[in-house]
Protein backbone atom coordinates (compact mmCIF):
# COMPACT_ATOMS: atom_id res chain seq x y z
CA UNK A 1 0.00 0.00 0.00
CA UNK A 2 1.15 2.89 -0.86
CA UNK A 3 -0.15 6.50 1.09
CA UNK A 4 0.70 10.16 -0.20
CA UNK A 5 3.00 12.56 1.73
CA UNK A 6 2.41 15.78 2.33
CA UNK A 7 4.24 18.52 4.94
CA UNK A 8 3.16 21.64 6.05
CA UNK A 9 4.83 24.15 9.18
CA UNK A 10 2.16 25.52 11.85
CA UNK A 11 2.08 29.22 10.68
CA UNK A 12 1.19 32.16 13.28
CA UNK A 13 -1.89 32.97 12.13
CA UNK A 14 -3.57 29.86 12.84
CA UNK A 15 -2.84 29.77 16.51
CA UNK A 16 -5.84 30.02 18.49
CA UNK A 17 -4.81 32.18 22.39
CA UNK A 18 -4.04 28.98 23.40
CA UNK A 19 -0.65 28.95 21.45
CA UNK A 20 -2.17 25.80 19.31
CA UNK A 21 -3.51 25.30 15.72
CA UNK A 22 -7.16 25.58 15.95
CA UNK A 23 -8.98 22.77 15.05
CA UNK A 24 -11.28 24.62 11.80
CA UNK A 25 -8.04 25.02 10.21
CA UNK A 26 -6.70 21.53 10.26
CA UNK A 27 -9.12 20.64 7.36
CA UNK A 28 -7.63 23.35 5.23
CA UNK A 29 -4.62 21.74 5.56
CA UNK A 30 -6.16 18.14 4.70
CA UNK A 31 -7.35 20.08 1.86
CA UNK A 32 -3.91 21.22 0.66
CA UNK A 33 -2.60 17.39 1.26
CA UNK A 34 -5.45 16.43 -0.98
CA UNK A 35 -4.26 19.41 -3.78
CA UNK A 36 -1.04 18.40 -4.07
CA UNK A 37 -2.24 14.72 -4.15
CA UNK A 38 -3.95 15.62 -7.41
CA UNK A 39 -1.50 17.42 -9.13
CA UNK A 40 0.68 14.06 -8.49
CA UNK A 41 -1.86 11.72 -9.79
CA UNK A 42 -2.13 14.18 -12.86
CA UNK A 43 -5.47 15.31 -12.05
CA UNK A 44 -4.77 18.94 -10.53
CA UNK A 45 -7.94 20.74 -9.42
CA UNK A 46 -6.50 23.98 -11.34
CA UNK A 47 -7.16 22.00 -14.41
CA UNK A 48 -10.54 21.26 -13.44
CA UNK A 49 -11.11 24.20 -12.49
CA UNK A 50 -10.22 25.70 -16.10
CA UNK A 51 -12.52 22.99 -17.91
CA UNK A 52 -15.02 23.87 -15.66
CA UNK A 53 -17.38 21.08 -16.25
CA UNK A 54 -16.70 18.74 -12.89
CA UNK A 55 -16.13 19.53 -9.35
CA UNK A 56 -15.88 17.42 -6.50
CA UNK A 57 -17.77 19.10 -3.59
CA UNK A 58 -17.32 17.55 0.05
CA UNK A 59 -20.26 15.81 1.34
CA UNK A 60 -18.40 14.53 4.99
CA UNK A 61 -15.89 15.63 6.46
CA UNK A 62 -14.46 14.96 9.62
CA UNK A 63 -11.32 14.92 12.31
CA UNK A 64 -10.16 13.85 15.90
CA UNK A 65 -7.36 15.54 17.43
CA UNK A 66 -5.21 13.64 20.06
CA UNK A 67 -2.13 16.24 20.29
CA UNK A 68 -1.96 20.22 20.23
CA UNK A 69 0.55 21.29 17.06
CA UNK A 70 1.82 24.49 17.77
CA UNK A 71 4.12 27.44 15.80
CA UNK A 72 6.18 26.09 13.96
CA UNK A 73 5.68 22.52 14.25
CA UNK A 74 6.47 20.94 11.10
CA UNK A 75 3.49 18.29 10.61
CA UNK A 76 3.43 15.57 7.81
CA UNK A 77 0.70 14.61 5.99
CA UNK A 78 -0.31 11.03 5.04
CA UNK A 79 -3.09 10.52 2.85
CA UNK A 80 -4.61 7.58 1.56
CA UNK A 81 -7.85 6.99 -0.34
CA UNK A 82 -10.47 4.71 2.26
CA UNK A 83 -13.22 4.01 -0.35
CA UNK A 84 -13.24 5.02 -4.02
CA UNK A 85 -17.16 4.38 -5.23
CA UNK A 86 -18.94 5.03 -8.65
CA UNK A 87 -19.59 8.77 -7.93
CA UNK A 88 -17.82 9.59 -4.44
CA UNK A 89 -14.73 8.65 -2.96
CA UNK A 90 -13.16 8.83 0.50
CA UNK A 91 -9.78 9.95 1.52
CA UNK A 92 -8.14 9.79 5.10
CA UNK A 93 -5.27 11.61 6.53
CA UNK A 94 -3.08 11.48 9.35
CA UNK A 95 -0.97 14.15 10.98
CA UNK A 96 2.12 13.70 12.42
CA UNK A 97 4.74 15.57 14.12
CA UNK A 98 7.41 13.42 14.15
CA UNK A 99 6.21 9.71 16.00
CA UNK A 100 3.21 11.47 16.90
CA UNK A 101 -0.03 11.20 15.96
CA UNK A 102 -1.63 14.76 16.03
CA UNK A 103 -4.85 14.09 14.27
CA UNK A 104 -6.02 12.36 11.98
CA UNK A 105 -8.75 13.29 9.57
CA UNK A 106 -11.37 12.00 6.54
CA UNK A 107 -13.41 13.62 3.90
CA UNK A 108 -15.99 12.21 1.32
CA UNK A 109 -16.41 13.68 -2.20
CA UNK A 110 -18.86 13.52 -5.03
CA UNK A 111 -18.50 13.76 -8.37
CA UNK A 112 -20.96 16.62 -9.95
CA UNK A 113 -21.65 18.32 -13.18
CA UNK A 114 -20.42 22.14 -12.42
CA UNK A 115 -24.11 24.36 -12.63
CA UNK A 116 -26.23 21.65 -12.10
CA UNK A 117 -24.96 20.02 -9.37
CA UNK A 118 -26.11 16.83 -10.95
CA UNK A 119 -24.41 13.47 -9.45
CA UNK A 120 -21.81 12.64 -11.73
CA UNK A 121 -19.52 9.07 -12.09
CA UNK A 122 -15.57 9.56 -11.29
CA UNK A 123 -13.45 10.75 -14.15
CA UNK A 124 -11.54 7.58 -14.97
CA UNK A 125 -8.02 9.35 -13.88
CA UNK A 126 -8.92 10.46 -11.01
CA UNK A 127 -10.37 6.47 -10.53
CA UNK A 128 -7.18 5.12 -11.95
CA UNK A 129 -4.67 7.92 -9.31
CA UNK A 130 -7.20 7.13 -5.96
CA UNK A 131 -6.73 3.23 -6.82
CA UNK A 132 -3.27 3.43 -6.67
CA UNK A 133 -3.51 5.08 -2.80
CA UNK A 134 -6.53 2.57 -1.65
CA UNK A 135 -5.79 1.57 1.93
CA UNK A 136 -5.28 -2.15 2.19
CA UNK A 137 -5.43 -2.86 -1.55
CA UNK B 1 -36.00 21.38 24.29
CA UNK B 2 -34.34 24.72 23.60
CA UNK B 3 -32.15 25.19 20.99
CA UNK B 4 -29.93 28.17 21.00
CA UNK B 5 -29.91 31.06 17.46
CA UNK B 6 -27.11 32.31 16.14
CA UNK B 7 -27.10 33.85 12.02
CA UNK B 8 -24.38 34.64 9.96
CA UNK B 9 -24.23 35.69 6.03
CA UNK B 10 -22.12 34.62 3.84
CA UNK B 11 -18.93 36.70 3.35
CA UNK B 12 -16.92 37.09 -0.26
CA UNK B 13 -13.39 35.92 1.34
CA UNK B 14 -14.66 32.45 2.39
CA UNK B 15 -16.51 31.48 -1.28
CA UNK B 16 -13.97 28.97 -3.03
CA UNK B 17 -13.93 29.73 -7.13
CA UNK B 18 -17.18 27.91 -7.56
CA UNK B 19 -18.76 30.43 -5.04
CA UNK B 20 -19.67 28.57 -2.65
CA UNK B 21 -18.84 28.79 0.97
CA UNK B 22 -15.68 26.44 0.94
CA UNK B 23 -16.59 23.13 3.34
CA UNK B 24 -13.69 24.29 6.16
CA UNK B 25 -15.13 27.62 7.08
CA UNK B 26 -17.90 25.32 8.44
CA UNK B 27 -16.40 25.04 11.31
CA UNK B 28 -15.29 28.75 12.15
CA UNK B 29 -19.32 29.58 12.02
CA UNK B 30 -20.25 26.80 14.12
CA UNK B 31 -17.47 27.97 16.99
CA UNK B 32 -18.96 31.29 16.53
CA UNK B 33 -22.52 29.87 17.02
CA UNK B 34 -20.80 27.92 20.14
CA UNK B 35 -19.27 31.56 21.33
CA UNK B 36 -22.53 33.23 21.03
CA UNK B 37 -24.02 30.52 23.22
CA UNK B 38 -21.29 30.67 25.89
CA UNK B 39 -21.74 34.19 26.33
CA UNK B 40 -25.70 33.39 26.32
CA UNK B 41 -25.06 30.73 29.15
CA UNK B 42 -22.89 33.67 31.13
CA UNK B 43 -19.86 31.42 30.71
CA UNK B 44 -18.13 33.43 27.88
CA UNK B 45 -14.73 32.04 26.54
CA UNK B 46 -13.65 35.47 27.12
CA UNK B 47 -13.62 34.92 30.73
CA UNK B 48 -12.18 31.29 30.74
CA UNK B 49 -9.07 32.84 28.65
CA UNK B 50 -8.45 35.85 31.13
CA UNK B 51 -8.97 33.25 34.11
CA UNK B 52 -6.23 31.19 32.27
CA UNK B 53 -6.83 28.00 34.01
CA UNK B 54 -9.27 26.01 32.32
CA UNK B 55 -9.84 25.36 28.31
CA UNK B 56 -12.11 23.36 26.19
CA UNK B 57 -10.30 22.09 23.19
CA UNK B 58 -12.05 19.90 20.86
CA UNK B 59 -10.88 16.40 20.27
CA UNK B 60 -13.83 15.72 18.06
CA UNK B 61 -15.23 17.28 14.59
CA UNK B 62 -17.51 16.54 11.96
CA UNK B 63 -19.92 17.82 9.31
CA UNK B 64 -22.45 16.55 6.46
CA UNK B 65 -22.49 18.59 3.59
CA UNK B 66 -26.33 18.73 1.78
CA UNK B 67 -27.13 22.37 -0.14
CA UNK B 68 -24.69 25.23 -1.15
CA UNK B 69 -24.09 28.33 0.62
CA UNK B 70 -24.02 31.47 -1.41
CA UNK B 71 -22.93 35.12 -1.14
CA UNK B 72 -24.90 36.93 1.00
CA UNK B 73 -26.86 33.87 2.09
CA UNK B 74 -28.64 34.66 5.23
CA UNK B 75 -27.42 31.56 7.33
CA UNK B 76 -29.12 30.46 10.91
CA UNK B 77 -27.65 28.37 12.82
CA UNK B 78 -29.61 26.19 15.33
CA UNK B 79 -27.31 24.81 18.29
CA UNK B 80 -27.97 22.19 20.88
CA UNK B 81 -26.05 20.14 23.73
CA UNK B 82 -26.18 16.32 22.51
CA UNK B 83 -24.31 14.59 25.57
CA UNK B 84 -23.04 16.26 28.50
CA UNK B 85 -20.60 14.03 30.46
CA UNK B 86 -18.33 14.61 33.61
CA UNK B 87 -15.24 15.87 31.67
CA UNK B 88 -16.60 15.90 27.92
CA UNK B 89 -19.72 17.60 25.81
CA UNK B 90 -21.18 17.17 22.82
CA UNK B 91 -22.75 19.80 20.31
CA UNK B 92 -24.97 19.75 17.77
CA UNK B 93 -25.66 21.89 15.07
CA UNK B 94 -28.19 22.76 11.63
CA UNK B 95 -27.01 25.11 9.46
CA UNK B 96 -30.30 26.48 7.84
CA UNK B 97 -31.29 28.98 4.64
CA UNK B 98 -34.81 29.38 5.48
CA UNK B 99 -36.30 25.89 5.00
CA UNK B 100 -33.43 24.67 3.26
CA UNK B 101 -30.94 22.87 5.79
CA UNK B 102 -27.98 23.08 4.04
CA UNK B 103 -25.26 21.06 6.65
CA UNK B 104 -25.19 19.83 10.06
CA UNK B 105 -21.77 19.68 12.71
CA UNK B 106 -20.89 18.08 15.93
CA UNK B 107 -18.15 18.91 17.99
CA UNK B 108 -16.87 17.39 20.86
CA UNK B 109 -15.08 19.12 23.58
CA UNK B 110 -13.48 18.21 26.91
CA UNK B 111 -12.19 20.19 29.61
CA UNK B 112 -8.77 20.96 30.69
CA UNK B 113 -6.43 22.59 33.00
CA UNK B 114 -4.32 25.25 30.91
CA UNK B 115 -0.64 24.14 30.53
CA UNK B 116 -0.57 21.25 31.96
CA UNK B 117 -3.53 19.37 29.46
CA UNK B 118 -4.80 17.58 32.60
CA UNK B 119 -8.74 16.49 31.85
CA UNK B 120 -11.29 18.46 34.37
CA UNK B 121 -14.30 17.71 35.22
CA UNK B 122 -16.56 20.44 33.38
CA UNK B 123 -17.17 23.60 35.38
CA UNK B 124 -20.74 23.66 37.09
CA UNK B 125 -22.00 27.04 34.88
CA UNK B 126 -20.99 25.62 32.08
CA UNK B 127 -22.79 22.00 33.04
CA UNK B 128 -25.88 23.82 33.74
CA UNK B 129 -25.80 26.08 30.89
CA UNK B 130 -25.43 23.05 28.35
CA UNK B 131 -28.20 21.25 30.17
CA UNK B 132 -31.03 23.88 29.38
CA UNK B 133 -30.05 23.30 25.61
CA UNK B 134 -29.66 19.46 25.94
CA UNK B 135 -31.25 17.70 23.17
CA UNK B 136 -34.73 15.85 23.96
CA UNK B 137 -34.45 16.61 27.87
CA UNK C 1 -21.56 63.50 4.97
CA UNK C 2 -22.66 59.73 5.40
CA UNK C 3 -20.89 57.28 6.25
CA UNK C 4 -22.11 53.52 6.00
CA UNK C 5 -21.95 51.92 9.67
CA UNK C 6 -21.60 47.88 10.16
CA UNK C 7 -20.46 46.05 13.41
CA UNK C 8 -18.87 42.29 13.95
CA UNK C 9 -17.81 40.71 17.14
CA UNK C 10 -13.85 39.45 17.46
CA UNK C 11 -14.47 36.00 16.86
CA UNK C 12 -11.91 32.89 18.77
CA UNK C 13 -10.45 31.40 15.33
CA UNK C 14 -9.02 35.03 14.52
CA UNK C 15 -7.36 35.64 17.56
CA UNK C 16 -3.44 35.51 18.06
CA UNK C 17 -1.55 33.83 20.75
CA UNK C 18 -1.08 37.13 22.53
CA UNK C 19 -5.43 36.72 22.18
CA UNK C 20 -5.48 39.97 19.88
CA UNK C 21 -6.90 39.97 16.24
CA UNK C 22 -4.23 38.95 13.80
CA UNK C 23 -3.65 42.03 12.09
CA UNK C 24 -4.21 40.08 8.37
CA UNK C 25 -8.38 39.56 9.41
CA UNK C 26 -8.73 43.65 9.60
CA UNK C 27 -9.06 42.80 5.90
CA UNK C 28 -11.36 40.46 5.90
CA UNK C 29 -13.48 42.44 8.36
CA UNK C 30 -12.84 45.65 5.81
CA UNK C 31 -14.41 43.98 3.16
CA UNK C 32 -17.13 42.59 4.34
CA UNK C 33 -17.89 46.29 5.74
CA UNK C 34 -17.72 46.87 1.77
CA UNK C 35 -20.00 43.71 0.59
CA UNK C 36 -22.76 45.07 3.46
CA UNK C 37 -22.32 48.91 2.02
CA UNK C 38 -22.46 47.40 -1.54
CA UNK C 39 -26.19 45.50 -0.75
CA UNK C 40 -27.20 49.03 1.17
CA UNK C 41 -26.40 50.88 -2.04
CA UNK C 42 -28.36 48.42 -4.11
CA UNK C 43 -25.19 47.09 -5.83
CA UNK C 44 -24.67 43.62 -4.15
CA UNK C 45 -21.65 41.90 -5.33
CA UNK C 46 -23.76 38.56 -5.61
CA UNK C 47 -25.48 40.37 -8.17
CA UNK C 48 -22.86 41.05 -10.03
CA UNK C 49 -20.76 37.68 -9.64
CA UNK C 50 -24.25 36.14 -11.33
CA UNK C 51 -23.78 38.61 -14.36
CA UNK C 52 -20.22 37.59 -14.66
CA UNK C 53 -18.90 40.56 -16.14
CA UNK C 54 -17.53 42.88 -14.48
CA UNK C 55 -15.38 42.74 -11.09
CA UNK C 56 -13.82 45.22 -8.87
CA UNK C 57 -10.53 43.87 -7.46
CA UNK C 58 -8.44 45.66 -4.79
CA UNK C 59 -4.99 47.33 -6.35
CA UNK C 60 -3.95 48.55 -3.23
CA UNK C 61 -5.16 47.89 0.69
CA UNK C 62 -3.59 49.70 3.82
CA UNK C 63 -4.45 49.36 7.26
CA UNK C 64 -2.64 51.25 10.50
CA UNK C 65 -3.53 49.12 13.74
CA UNK C 66 -4.04 51.75 17.11
CA UNK C 67 -5.30 49.66 19.66
CA UNK C 68 -5.77 45.91 20.13
CA UNK C 69 -9.24 44.20 19.39
CA UNK C 70 -9.88 41.46 21.93
CA UNK C 71 -12.32 38.17 21.93
CA UNK C 72 -16.29 39.13 21.62
CA UNK C 73 -15.38 43.23 21.04
CA UNK C 74 -17.71 44.34 19.48
CA UNK C 75 -16.45 46.79 16.61
CA UNK C 76 -18.04 49.07 14.44
CA UNK C 77 -17.11 49.69 11.19
CA UNK C 78 -16.93 53.23 9.89
CA UNK C 79 -17.24 53.05 6.04
CA UNK C 80 -17.03 55.95 3.72
CA UNK C 81 -15.95 57.03 -0.18
CA UNK C 82 -12.84 59.00 -0.22
CA UNK C 83 -11.96 59.03 -4.02
CA UNK C 84 -14.09 58.03 -7.10
CA UNK C 85 -12.19 58.00 -10.17
CA UNK C 86 -13.07 57.31 -13.79
CA UNK C 87 -12.40 53.43 -13.35
CA UNK C 88 -11.04 53.35 -9.69
CA UNK C 89 -12.71 54.31 -6.49
CA UNK C 90 -11.14 54.33 -2.72
CA UNK C 91 -12.73 53.71 0.77
CA UNK C 92 -11.95 54.71 3.92
CA UNK C 93 -12.35 52.21 7.05
CA UNK C 94 -12.37 53.23 10.69
CA UNK C 95 -12.57 50.74 13.09
CA UNK C 96 -14.21 51.65 16.76
CA UNK C 97 -14.36 50.07 20.51
CA UNK C 98 -16.94 52.13 21.75
CA UNK C 99 -15.16 55.33 21.45
CA UNK C 100 -11.23 53.92 20.92
CA UNK C 101 -10.03 54.34 17.66
CA UNK C 102 -8.79 50.22 16.90
CA UNK C 103 -7.44 50.76 13.69
CA UNK C 104 -8.26 52.11 10.57
CA UNK C 105 -8.07 50.87 6.76
CA UNK C 106 -7.84 52.28 2.91
CA UNK C 107 -8.54 49.83 -0.14
CA UNK C 108 -8.58 51.24 -3.52
CA UNK C 109 -10.66 49.26 -6.33
CA UNK C 110 -10.81 49.22 -9.84
CA UNK C 111 -13.57 47.83 -12.30
CA UNK C 112 -12.34 45.32 -14.75
CA UNK C 113 -13.70 43.48 -17.55
CA UNK C 114 -13.74 39.74 -16.02
CA UNK C 115 -11.97 37.16 -17.63
CA UNK C 116 -9.92 39.71 -19.46
CA UNK C 117 -9.26 42.11 -16.60
CA UNK C 118 -9.70 45.09 -19.07
CA UNK C 119 -10.30 48.39 -16.91
CA UNK C 120 -13.96 49.81 -17.49
CA UNK C 121 -15.54 53.14 -16.44
CA UNK C 122 -17.43 52.46 -13.06
CA UNK C 123 -20.65 51.52 -13.46
CA UNK C 124 -23.39 53.91 -13.18
CA UNK C 125 -25.12 52.70 -10.12
CA UNK C 126 -22.57 51.82 -7.83
CA UNK C 127 -20.89 55.55 -8.66
CA UNK C 128 -23.92 57.13 -7.53
CA UNK C 129 -23.79 54.89 -4.62
CA UNK C 130 -20.19 55.84 -3.75
CA UNK C 131 -21.18 59.66 -4.06
CA UNK C 132 -24.03 59.53 -1.21
CA UNK C 133 -20.74 58.52 1.04
CA UNK C 134 -17.93 60.48 -0.39
CA UNK C 135 -16.53 61.66 2.35
CA UNK C 136 -16.05 65.72 2.89
CA UNK C 137 -19.05 65.88 -0.15
CA UNK D 1 22.55 43.45 -0.01
CA UNK D 2 20.96 40.01 0.98
CA UNK D 3 17.15 39.38 0.31
CA UNK D 4 15.43 36.44 2.17
CA UNK D 5 13.38 33.99 -0.03
CA UNK D 6 10.40 32.08 0.71
CA UNK D 7 7.78 30.16 -1.36
CA UNK D 8 4.13 29.22 -1.28
CA UNK D 9 1.73 27.18 -3.39
CA UNK D 10 -2.22 29.15 -3.63
CA UNK D 11 -4.09 27.09 -1.96
CA UNK D 12 -7.82 26.32 -3.03
CA UNK D 13 -9.22 27.64 -0.08
CA UNK D 14 -8.13 31.47 -0.35
CA UNK D 15 -9.29 31.80 -3.85
CA UNK D 16 -12.14 34.33 -4.32
CA UNK D 17 -15.24 33.27 -6.92
CA UNK D 18 -13.10 34.91 -9.64
CA UNK D 19 -10.58 32.27 -9.07
CA UNK D 20 -8.05 34.19 -7.81
CA UNK D 21 -6.15 34.72 -4.41
CA UNK D 22 -8.20 36.83 -2.07
CA UNK D 23 -6.29 40.37 -1.45
CA UNK D 24 -6.55 40.04 2.56
CA UNK D 25 -4.99 36.49 2.26
CA UNK D 26 -1.44 37.99 1.13
CA UNK D 27 -0.76 39.57 4.35
CA UNK D 28 -1.36 36.45 5.89
CA UNK D 29 1.38 34.86 3.35
CA UNK D 30 3.67 37.94 4.17
CA UNK D 31 4.04 37.06 8.22
CA UNK D 32 4.47 33.68 7.16
CA UNK D 33 7.96 34.72 5.17
CA UNK D 34 8.81 36.70 8.47
CA UNK D 35 8.29 34.17 10.51
CA UNK D 36 10.44 32.04 8.46
CA UNK D 37 12.93 34.97 8.38
CA UNK D 38 13.07 34.76 12.40
CA UNK D 39 13.81 31.43 12.22
CA UNK D 40 16.52 32.11 9.85
CA UNK D 41 18.09 34.91 11.73
CA UNK D 42 18.00 32.87 15.05
CA UNK D 43 15.31 34.63 16.96
CA UNK D 44 11.69 32.35 16.10
CA UNK D 45 8.60 33.60 16.90
CA UNK D 46 8.06 30.14 18.89
CA UNK D 47 11.00 31.19 21.29
CA UNK D 48 9.58 34.66 22.05
CA UNK D 49 6.21 33.22 22.11
CA UNK D 50 7.07 30.57 24.89
CA UNK D 51 9.40 33.19 26.65
CA UNK D 52 6.53 35.42 26.73
CA UNK D 53 8.35 39.33 27.37
CA UNK D 54 8.54 40.77 24.13
CA UNK D 55 6.04 41.17 21.35
CA UNK D 56 6.80 42.55 17.65
CA UNK D 57 2.84 44.19 16.81
CA UNK D 58 2.60 45.51 13.53
CA UNK D 59 1.12 48.81 13.38
CA UNK D 60 1.11 49.42 9.84
CA UNK D 61 0.67 46.84 6.75
CA UNK D 62 0.35 47.73 3.32
CA UNK D 63 0.09 45.85 -0.20
CA UNK D 64 -0.04 46.52 -3.79
CA UNK D 65 -1.31 44.01 -6.17
CA UNK D 66 -0.32 44.13 -9.76
CA UNK D 67 -0.95 40.75 -11.55
CA UNK D 68 -3.72 37.53 -10.04
CA UNK D 69 -2.12 34.78 -8.06
CA UNK D 70 -3.98 31.66 -8.89
CA UNK D 71 -4.75 28.26 -7.87
CA UNK D 72 -1.32 26.26 -7.49
CA UNK D 73 0.67 29.24 -8.58
CA UNK D 74 3.83 29.02 -6.79
CA UNK D 75 4.83 32.33 -5.26
CA UNK D 76 8.33 33.28 -4.00
CA UNK D 77 8.30 35.55 -1.83
CA UNK D 78 11.72 38.26 -1.45
CA UNK D 79 11.93 39.65 1.96
CA UNK D 80 14.19 42.74 3.20
CA UNK D 81 14.35 45.20 5.91
CA UNK D 82 13.47 48.40 4.71
CA UNK D 83 14.06 50.45 8.00
CA UNK D 84 15.64 49.71 11.65
CA UNK D 85 14.27 52.23 13.95
CA UNK D 86 14.87 51.82 17.94
CA UNK D 87 11.95 50.57 18.66
CA UNK D 88 10.14 49.45 15.04
CA UNK D 89 11.22 48.24 11.85
CA UNK D 90 9.84 47.87 8.53
CA UNK D 91 10.29 45.16 5.91
CA UNK D 92 9.09 44.88 2.36
CA UNK D 93 8.03 42.40 0.71
CA UNK D 94 7.76 41.16 -3.41
CA UNK D 95 5.51 38.50 -4.05
CA UNK D 96 7.39 36.89 -7.74
CA UNK D 97 5.41 34.42 -9.92
CA UNK D 98 8.39 33.47 -11.95
CA UNK D 99 9.44 36.62 -13.47
CA UNK D 100 6.30 38.60 -12.74
CA UNK D 101 5.54 40.75 -9.80
CA UNK D 102 2.14 39.86 -8.78
CA UNK D 103 1.91 41.97 -5.60
CA UNK D 104 4.54 43.88 -3.18
CA UNK D 105 3.90 44.87 0.57
CA UNK D 106 5.46 46.25 3.42
CA UNK D 107 4.49 45.52 7.70
CA UNK D 108 6.24 47.96 10.08
CA UNK D 109 6.58 46.41 13.52
CA UNK D 110 7.19 47.57 17.01
CA UNK D 111 8.28 45.66 20.08
CA UNK D 112 6.66 45.93 23.21
CA UNK D 113 6.00 44.38 26.33
CA UNK D 114 3.49 41.54 26.90
CA UNK D 115 0.76 42.18 28.93
CA UNK D 116 1.78 46.42 29.61
CA UNK D 117 2.11 47.06 25.68
CA UNK D 118 4.80 49.30 26.54
CA UNK D 119 7.44 50.57 23.50
CA UNK D 120 11.03 48.36 24.11
CA UNK D 121 13.89 49.01 22.23
CA UNK D 122 14.53 46.16 20.04
CA UNK D 123 16.30 43.25 21.27
CA UNK D 124 19.71 43.03 19.72
CA UNK D 125 19.79 39.31 18.10
CA UNK D 126 16.65 40.75 16.11
CA UNK D 127 18.50 44.20 15.35
CA UNK D 128 21.51 42.29 14.24
CA UNK D 129 19.76 39.81 11.73
CA UNK D 130 17.23 42.50 10.49
CA UNK D 131 20.31 44.53 9.55
CA UNK D 132 22.13 41.68 8.00
CA UNK D 133 19.01 42.24 5.36
CA UNK D 134 18.34 46.17 5.21
CA UNK D 135 18.00 46.55 1.79
CA UNK D 136 20.45 49.34 0.43
CA UNK D 137 22.79 48.30 2.94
Amino acid sequence: MTTYHHSFRVPFDQLDPGGVLFFGHLFGHAHRAYEAFLREIGFGLATLLEAGETALPLVHAEANYHHPMKLDDLIEVELEARAIGERSFTLGYRFWKGEVLCASATTVHVAVETGSGRSLPLPDPLRRGLAAYLADA
